[in-house]
Parts: C-alpha cells; sequence; structure tokens
C-alpha cells in the first residue's frame, strides 16, 4: 500500500504566518483559525481555495449488512439497510437534504447490503453494486466478517472509490454509512484499536432499550473474546470484527490520505474507519478533521486517541455522513476567513 | 411600543408532528429536529420556507464608541472603531467573509462612533450614518451612557432598521457590534438583568491582560454602584450603562420580534441586547435562537436565563456578528431537514 505524506509543514507555517497578519485579534477566529491553517496545509496552497465549485465535496456512502443484526442489537430490522439505500438513490434520505443545501455530491455504494436490488434499474444497480464485496458480514461473535481475500477487496474498493472522486473534483471527501447493526462492528474496531473492553465502547445506535444495550454489550464481548490477539493487527481486525462496507470505508480514508486530498470525519462508523486507516497506516490522521460529536461514546475515545476534536455537537444521530455534511459550511467559514479578510498591512495599519 | 405575539402554537405543533413522521429514527436530528421546528413556527408555514434566496438572510453592524474606552478596559485604543467600520464598508473584515461564503447582506451602521467619518463619500456616509445618535457614548463608571431622549431615539432607530431589513426581504435577522470597549457596557447590561456583581460577568473581551480584567471589574463595579436602583427598570439600565449601539440593537432585536422574524444572536453584545429586550418585552426571546457561544462568561449567564443553548462553540472572539453568520448553514441544514427529508408513509413504511 502507498505511502502516506503528511500535509506540507511548509505551507502551514506559511498559512499560519498570514493568519497572524489578518486584521483580526490575535486568536479571534479561534478553532476556524486553526481549520484554515490545516485546510491550506492540505491544499498545499495560501490562501487555500474555497471548496465551493459544484463537486469540490463529495461523500460517499458505504452500505452494508451486518450479521449481528439478527442478534438483536439494533432498534430497528436489517431489510432498512436495503430501504433505505432507496431513499439515498430517491435524494429523499436526512443526508440528501443537507448535501443539497450545502451543494455536496452524494454517492451511494453496496458494498455488503444482504439483497440484489434486482428492482432497480440495469444502470443504476450496476453503478451501485460496482464495488460489492459480498452479501452481508459475518456475525462477529460467531465467525469472521470477512476472509482475508474479502478485505482485501474491500480496501482496494475503498481506494479505488477515493480516486475516482478525485479525479471527479472532490477537493474535500466525507464518508457515510448505512447499515442496521453496524454500531456493534464500529465499536468493536474502535475496542480493538484502543484496548478497551466492551461496557466501555458501546452505546444505542440509532436507539436500543436497555435490554439491546446489554446484548450489545455481550455480542461485543464474545466477539473480541473470539478475536483474541488478532486484534494487534489492523487487517486482522478488519477480517475478525469489521464488515465489507467498513473496511471498504477503510480504504477509502486511506486512499484520501495517499491522495493528499482532506476529508471531513462523520460519526462512528467514520471514525472506527479513521482510527482503523491510522492504525494501518500512521500518519493518516493528519488528512482528516472531525464534523460531529457523536452520541455514542467510542466515537468520542477514539476522537481523543487520535487528536480530533469535532466542529459540530447538535446531537445528531442519524448517521449517513450527515454529521459532515453539517460540518461543511464550518469549514468554508474558515477557508473564507484565511483567504479573504484584509491583512493588517493592506489597512495600512 | 407593540405587544409581542408569541410564535405560532399551532404551527409548532404542525411542525413536531412533520418531524415525528419524517423517514429518520426518533430523536435522530437532535438539536437540529427541534431548531426546524422553532423555525417553522416563527415562519407559521409547514414545512418552512429555506432561507436562502439572496437577502433572505440579512446582518446589521451597530457601530460606536464607548468612553469606558479612555479607562483602559479593552487591548486596543478607539480609533479602532471607525477603522473596522471603513473595513466593512470595504467588504474586508472577518464577518465579511464569512456573510460572502453563506449568502448573508451586511449592513453597518454608525450609531455612535466618535467620528465624523468627512473623508466617505457623502452617500456612504449618510447611509452610513442616517440613524446616527451621538458621538460616542458615557463613560459608564462616571455619567450615564445616553439621556433618556437618546435612549428612546436609539431604541426607535433599531426598531425602524429591522423594518427597513424586512421590507428589504429579510427571512432571518442577525446583529452584530463593532465598537473598541463595548464588552464593559454589554456585561454591565447582563450584570443589571441578572442582578450579579461585577467580577462574575466581566471577560477579556477582544484580549486585555490581567491588569486590564483588574480595571474592567473595577469601572463595572463603579457603574453598577452609580447606577444603583435604576437597574430595575431596563430602559433606565440602557442609559445609565448602556450605549447607543448597544440601545439601537436592543431596539432592533425587539423590532424582530414585534414583526415576527427570527432572529440568530451573535456574541456577548448581541445577547446582551436580547436580553434588554426580554426585559422589556417579556417574550421576545421566543424570536431568538442562539448561534455561538462566546468566550466571555457573561455570554453564557444571559443564555441560560433566556433558555437559549447556542448551535456552535468555535472559540471565536471577533465580534461583528461573526457567530452568527457562521451559525446560518446549521438553521439552513435544519430547514433542509424538515423540509426535504421523505416522511414514513410516502415510503409506504
Amino acid at each position: 500500500m502507498p505511502y502516506v505524506s503528511p500535509p506540507s509543514d511548509v505551507t502551514r507555517e506559511h498559512a499560519a504566518k498570514r493568519l497572524a497578519a489578518l486584521a483580526t485579534p490575535p486568536g479571534a477566529l479561534g478553532r476556524l483559525g486553526e481549520l484554515g491553517v490545516w485546510f491550506a496545509a492540505c491544499q498545499g496552497r495560501v490562501p487555500p481555495e474555497q471548496p465551493d465549485r459544484p463537486g469540490a465535496v463529495r461523500l460517499v456512502i458505504f452500505a452494508g449488512d451486518h450479521g449481528v443484526a439478527a442478534h438483536g442489537v439494533s432498534a430497528f430490522p436489517p431489510a432498512i439497510t436495503g430501504a433505505m439505500v432507496r431513499t439515498f438513490l430517491a435524494g429523499r434520505a436526512g443526508v440528501s437534504a443537507v448535501a443539497t443545501a450545502h451543494g455536496v455530491e452524494v454517492r451511494v455504494l453496496d458494498l455488503g447490503v444482504d439483497e440484489d436490488f434486482d428492482d432497480l434499474p440495469d444502470d443504476v444497480r450496476a453503478a451501485l453494486q460496482a464495488h460489492k464485496v459480498r452479501r452481508g458480514s459475518g456475525a462477529i461473535h460467531l465467525e469472521d466478517a470477512l476472509s482475508a481475500t474479502e478485505v482485501r477487496a474491500a480496501l482496494d474498493a475503498g481506494a479505488a472509490v477515493a480516486r475516482e472522486e478525485i479525479a471527479a473534483g472532490a477537493q474535500v471527501l466525507l464518508s457515510g454509512d448505512m447499515g442496521i447493526g453496524n454500531t456493534t462492528p464500529a465499536a468493536a474496531l474502535i475496542a480493538a484499536g484502543l484496548g478497551l473492553p466492551a461496557a466501555e465502547v458501546v452505546g444505542r445506535g440509532t436507539g436500543v432499550d436497555d435490554e439491546g444495550l446489554a446484548r450489545k454489550v455481550a455480542v461485543l464481548e464474545a466477539a473480541l473474546t473470539r478475536a483474541g490477539e488478532r486484534v494487534a493487527d489492523p487487517i486482522e481486525t478488519l477480517a475478525a470484527l469489521g464488515s465489507a462496507d467498513l473496511a471498504a470505508t477503510t480504504g477509502y480514508l486511506l486512499g484520501a490520505a495517499q491522495d493528499g486530498v482532506p476529508v471531513l470525519l462523520d460519526g462512528l462508523m467514520s471514525v472506527a474507519c479513521a482510527l482503523t486507516a491510522d492504525r494501518i497506516e500512521p500518519g493518516a490522521v493528519a488528512w482528516y478533521a472531525a464534523g460531529h460529536r457523536s452520541t455514542e461514546p467510542a466515537q468520542s475515545l477514539a476522537l481523543a486517541k487520535l487528536g480530533l476534536e469535532p466542529l459540530l455537537d447538535l446531537g445528531l444521530r442519524l448517521g449517513e455522513g450527515s454529521g459532515a455534511v453539517a460540518a461543511v459550511p464550518v469549514l468554508r467559514s474558515a477557508v473564507a476567513l484565511l483567504r479573504d479578510v484584509a491583512l493588517l498591512s493592506e489597512l495600512g495599519a
């Protein structure tokens, strides 16, 4: 796998100097100042270019089913995964609405949904399933999620998708998720990456009750026990505890870092994959910023480990990439400040 | 002064029903769900109309100088007020950049700047000073900020400005501030409104050092002592402790509430005036949402009293209305969700 180079230190210093030279009180731009400097370093350009052209910000939603969903870990039945994929295709989901409002392109891919979408027109179905790895993923407390071959296929698929999006003009990439039961494998990736027990990483997802939460903890405990020392290796972790959609998301985030395109992360799934990507290629995280704080405890734990602090905390627990999309205008505010505010020197001060 | 009617309860219930009927898990939209319902109630329309036409979101920056600025309460000299007004007019300030990025109209008005702007073209100067009340405002630890006549003129001016903006197509109004030293009278309005001592409401503004902070506390203590029991009346409070720009901002916020146009509040100055507006017309706050949490402690105290929780917390301490402008896309995300997401019933579920 190609090496990840960090964003340019020289550009970062240059951008920090521009920030200090703006006609604003020192530090007055707060996190927007830091964010603009990071983005400039990622772009290698001062001032940074505003990512507001059509197609400049692109979200890919990786959809897949999860064997654990048949074991009472979710408030929703697995059939919802496919139904929501159809809603994304129709542009009527939550993230569709927010993405349209902020000029973000949305693409949905079936990496591991447990159905064939036979009802869809051939061209739509072909595009949706262009990178499909398998139907569903193994129930991680009973069996591996993926074979070693499938993990490699999913990682490669994700990286290829990132490159397709970059070729289409992406200046910022976002990742989104759809898959009933996916918070369980995502929490497993974080437990594995941080060496934490199940009870510390499990949350209520889209809304399980107390019994469901206890089942989730039990499933995750069994999964971590089953995986054993394999969790020391991030690729083995994806095979044992992940899924096709999460492995592809990890590949996508790695591809973005390898090709030097900054990413706004979303919630639990996105951050679990970012953590895994950074385990595979240490330093990949330098290309990522956190869009939104999840209500899931594991996301905050992983973000702390990665040294990231979310831009937004609006109590969203919709998934789909919605938290990342909602944070896009915050990034644009940061770029506007670093790019368009007068320099003190221009004001003759 | 006209009575403030609350946003429509009927519409609010109707909007809450639509929110519950969306094809999203219950509660998954978090604060964006609540915000969309509030905005629909303010508009009296379900789904709400997206405020994304040119001119639909309008910021007015009320500029003025403050007698206390000559007494060591700010990190900057008073001449900066006029210099920044010129930077707004040139569209090169921090808020100008963020407003352009998010399609927000910006208007700056000189309510009480301590200069005449003789160098500006006649038409620019006439527009800038159309509502000017006086040059500067009294040093509140030594004398009243304004006469009773000036307070009335400033309140009326602000309300007239709100009406002008609404006539120009405003669906959302924002208030911004510019005035070296203005965090001292703003903190005074909050101390008066909440019955708190100076030490609890004073912060560092754009960056005073420890000595400056001590001077600010002393000035504010003297001002509160001087005002005495007059702080029980909000109009008297504006005369004793406010300023022309803060009184006009209060009138503007009252005008918005009276005319039923929702407001996104900014930082300390905006919230101090919202608190004062709600003291003058109890219930006005129902028309306001909080855009950004200030680093000034008084803002959080006033927001808690008003029952508002900011949408953003990005460490901005730029003033100018920048926190409100940065929050505009959050409002648009909320409207997009309530407006454009499929209903469960439409999906045949």
